[in-house]
């Protein structure tokens, strides 16, 4: 079978929490005006309450609500896809697997988060949500899930994007979501700086924050790194445990790219626990070489953005003034990481790998050609880190059992390819 | 169940040749120099010999060759999803059913003939295939095809087309296909335009059909109308009705929209026996108000190009020199249709229905948001038409099965949602 589906029935009905089985605590978010352990009342001013509880709670499983279920249903469970294709076209023995979130309404797993934040916020009373958006992925997700629930959605996105990705702008659009260019002319902040600034996430994420500091019933939304946002992507983890179990097998590798860590943590986390109980499975962060977080970066505080408004968290960071080079995976742009991620890193529990732009594009017009799905340059890292697989387990003459994570499609990102 | 799938052993093995079961013979192609029925040899300048046979064989099964199987099986089978958001919003006692064609590489049903036809070119030592696009969907599917047996793809696509969709140009190159806007410098007919004329479907067709006709071992390859591309299309309709029967069901309406017919006709052909022989199906054919070939043309012989170089064919036709108004279905806007489906309409075996345009980006919109994904604009016109139906069907409080086809995503046509 080619492709393994999971029924409307079979669908998880929790979400896991990997902070329940860690041998280990981790360090607590700073203050940035202290640097003291930051106090939750500062944080309900950023997050409403469910959200924050999540953030903390060590529950192994957190109930998916009703109404974010049902919303999960148009879309979940997602295919888990055997590279038959890929496989020949390597002449491995490996089995190589793809999990495909592209399938979602906007074309990305950011979907998953999206829909469960938007529904927390809308029962403790939000009255609007500011996001940043690099590529346009988190933003088009978000919008979709305001639309759902009924919340002005306002996203701050990065002006060389905005002006270099317009259908994402449409896509936005289309549900409903306010989109500007940022710097923009609606904070001080941005005021700042020259209107033609390209921007930045950090400042699409400063303009975000200042906007929902001095805004009444006004939140913020992050599209990664923290822990309930990795939390809500562990659908696609515990659909893949599911799916395999129908094949009656078990993954050697799993793997993924990673960003902020909401993907590979998504992915990964499910797994974990076997790990942990000694079964041999490898876990690779795939990250692209021109900003190695994991790779390269160091284990420390550092904040969230690059001016310094938001706590600060114990990560992997390249220090929150890295400009990374002009990259194509826009997604894959962040200096630092989740901190959960960044300490399983630590422990050597995950290990990860760095692509130059050249195989990763290669890996993905390889794919492209072979399995018929044009990726996202993001994913295509994921892909990247598959082949490299696949060839060791031919070197290896080792029947592998190989799983990565396709997190999105890559039709908005053809120009990339050009 | 909300999504029927079929498993890779459960794909049909044959497609399905309608004119095997008709109770009447099809008018003749005629020359376009004599006005006699044109030689087979005259066509063979412009198809390779296969092709031509199963534009005129009837033979009730075809049988898919494995080298064309196995590339249908990189996304065939493509799932029937049950359209439960969509009911739930109209509130309609209706099953509502839709085929979903976007899975495929270049996000239309394009590519269920584009590979059966290069293949066919392939075995027949074909050297080049010339074609024509228009919003570009048949472009991508024929590049695509090309890469896969190696046969070089070259496109001539209308210049206003060219111009406004960049990102079909960059996945037709991605698949290695090349693209010149027409009126181009590179054929005579094109030289005799202004460099910045917008172009039309009519010119590009000439400017292909002027290479093909002087260079040695290049072919033609059309993405509609004619019998062969209609007849590859019916595996649509096959995987349709095994999955209906799947969830022991019978359809009470078939819908798809229809430009020259090959997604119409591959959807609703292998249903036609049943109506034949008493069954109560209806079948619908959706088409633009400012482009209705089945709704107010005249059934008589037409050119197929503007220019009057092709065969002369019996179709429902706005003549030749019909001008469409600038309409975002690019995909619709032909000025004649399928002889097959011409004379099932003509029968009154077929129906057709026409929608406005806001009728139908309506109805795009709401499919968009409610089933979660962004539909072609031509695909929008099938929606409108089930819609339609849904609405019919809860006036008459009868629990109508609706099935239609969904023939292409819209992510390359955000632009015109804005």
């Amino acid at each position: 079978m080619r492709v393994i589906y999971l029924s409307t029935e079979e669908m998880p009905r929790h979400w896991y929490n990997v902070l329940s089985d860690l041998p280990f605590e981790l360090d607590p978010p700073l203050d940035p005006e202290t640097t003291n352990p930051i106090s939750p009342e500062k944080l309900l001013k950023i997050f409403p309450e469910p959200l924050l509880e999540q953030e903390m709670t060590k529950k192994r499983f957190i109930e998916i609500p009703d109404e974010v279920l049902k919303e999960y249903l148009r879309f979940r469970p997602t295919p888990l896809i055997r590279a038959k294709f890929l496989e020949e076209y390597l002449d491995t023995p490996a089995k190589i697997f793809y999990k495909y979130e592209g399938v979602s309404p906007t074309g990305s797993h950011k979907t998953n988060t999206a829909i469960a934040q938007v529904y927390y916020n809308r029962i403790s009373g939000t009255k609007v949500l500011y996001t940043e958006t690099g590529a346009g992925q988190w933003g088009s997700a978000l919008s979709y899930a305001g639309l759902k629930f009924n919340i002005p959605v306002k996203v701050f996105m990065v002006r060389v994007s905005f002006e270099q990705k317009p259908m994402r702008k449409q896509l936005m659009n289309l549900f409903g979501g306010d989109v500007v260019p940022s710097p923009s002319k609606f904070t001080e902040f941005g005021k700042s700086f020259d209107e033609n600034h390209p921007g930045s996430l950090g400042i699409a994420i400063s303009e975000a924050m200042e906007k929902v500091l001095n805004e009444e019933g006004a939140k913020y939304s992050l599209g990664s790194v923290l822990n309930h946002v990795l939390l809500h992507q562990t659908v696609i983890g515990l659909e893949i445990k599911k799916q395999l179990e129908k094949v009656n097998l078990e993954p050697d590798v799993i793997i993924a790219c990673h960003g902020g860590g909401s993907n590979f943590g998504g992915t990964v986390f499910p797994f974990v626990p076997d790990k942990l109980s000694g079964k041999n499975v490898d876990f690779v962060a795939c990250e692209p070489e021109s900003c190695p977080t994991l790779t390269k970066g160091v284990y420390r505080y550092d904040f969230g953005d690059s001016s310094g408004l938001t706590p600060l968290l114990k990560m992997y960071t390249l220090g929150k003034d890295f400009i990374p080079p002009k990259i194509h995976a826009g997604g894959l742009r962040y200096h630092g990481a989740s901190p959960i991620i960044s300490r399983l890193v630590k422990e050597e529990i995950i290990r990860a790998e760095s692509f130059s732009q050249d195989e990763t594009f290669n890996a993905a017009r390889i794919f492209a050609k072979v399995e018929g799905i044009v990726p996202a340059p993001e994913s295509a890292h994921a892909i990247a880190g598959a082949i490299r697989e696949a060839k060791r387990a031919k070197e290896e003459k080792r029947e592998k059992v190989i799983v990565f994570t396709l997190s999105g499609h890559g039709l908005f990102d053809l120009s990339a390819y050009s």
